[in-house]
């Protein structure tokens, strides 16, 4: 079996992704960073996930952004945004977040000898993160090839991002037809400790969106009122 | 005055490097990773430089590779080349680890609103490594412009590799006219931890050559025999 090192942030899209490269036939090693995050259940998310889909390794990377980078998804005193503001890009940004984890996805990649990086970026719904879009995983990917001692060997590193063009619904609908359960997964910048959702942050808001685009129930654990 | 982030390992390429940045009228931001590195003093001789030079702010992140990759340069029970394998990337590389520097480097400079990003990589006298080539940096550089908010709003980073076609003893050369002081820098891959180097490691060999070749009296400090 090919290995893939998959990032698994206990988000539906990374869950999602996870599900899709398990069918494809990948040994799948699940890669999940500790960033710092207020949604902290969202970790426990991706350990339940990756249990469910028996992934063959899990690792949790702690790595402090806070000291360097300040975001609303990792600044508690920041109020989060209810409503996307069209062509902005939103105060939850989190500076070259999946470039730092993508390098760090290749490093094990690297040392397992796995070729086949997956990561759950969407460029539709996407809630404008420039690191979501296609040009720039196949610039992430080119660079790949040139920084490692694979690459120089002549093997090729491929970063698979098979939700790219994909809606929120078809996301939803790709998943359910996997066996994925979302209820397993936190969306939410706020979950509590138990990963129930707020329902009002954009996160939630355009998860919400997704299940009733694709005429699903939407199985999401909400925080009660 | 223009900002500028600077990685800043405590050996003499980052040294120098961080020696022309400020020499060159930035404002320097160094950054050092904590990565497991078994020459942990070179964390203290990068403190010592990042006075010496009075930079703006020095960040120290701890980030543990050793669970996602092995090398001769974390794993202490390693036996440390004292010679080279041509065309050999030797075992001493640790995978994907200034892509790893770079990506925090990026968070924290768009952070900061600088577009200018140091690395003293060389690609002469340099191990082997295949993320120390012009190639290499270029790649990177393109990849940031894509990945970022900044880029995305039309401000260009630059990947500044100024020691990339020096030999050790040229970046010598160039740092005694920028009045840095050698002895403060650790390049020993098994530096004791008051910061003095075995004497034989491939890291101490090259430099050692280094200071002969630009006929200058060798100011490291050496373990006793």
């Amino acid at each position: 079996m090919k290995k893939a090192v998959v990032l698994l942030s206990g988000g539906m899209d990374s869950a999602t992704t996870l599900a899709i490269a398990h069918q494809a036939g990948f040994l799948c090693y699940a890669l999940s960073i500790d960033y710092g995050q207020r949604h902290h259940s969202e970790l426990q998310a991706a350990a339940n996930i990756g249990n469910l889909i028996q992934v063959a390794s899990h690792q949790f990377i702690k790595l402090d952004l806070t000291t360097l980078a300040s975001s609303a998804l990792t600044d508690p005193s920041t109020t989060l945004p209810t409503k996307e503001e069209p062509g902005e890009i939103p105060i939850t940004y989190v500076p070259a977040r999946n470039t730092i984890m993508l390098s760090l996805a290749l490093a094990w990649a690297e040392v397992l000898q796995s070729y086949d990086i997956f990561i759950g970026v969407t460029a539709v719904d996407y809630s404008g993160y420039p690191d979501c879009r296609p040009d720039y995983i196949a610039a992430f990917q080119k660079m790949t090839n040139l920084a490692t001692k694979a690459g120089r060997e002549g093997k090729y590193f491929q970063i698979h991002a098979p939700l790219i063009n994909c809606s929120k619904a078809a996301i939803i609908r790709k998943g359910i037809t996997l066996g994925l359960d979302y209820s397993l997964t936190v969306s939410c910048y706020q979950a509590d400790e138990s990963g129930h959702a707020c329902g009002h942050c954009n996160a939630c808001r355009i998860r919400h969106a997704g299940f009733i685009a694709a005429g699903i129930a939407d199985p999401t654990r909400y925080q009660e009122k």
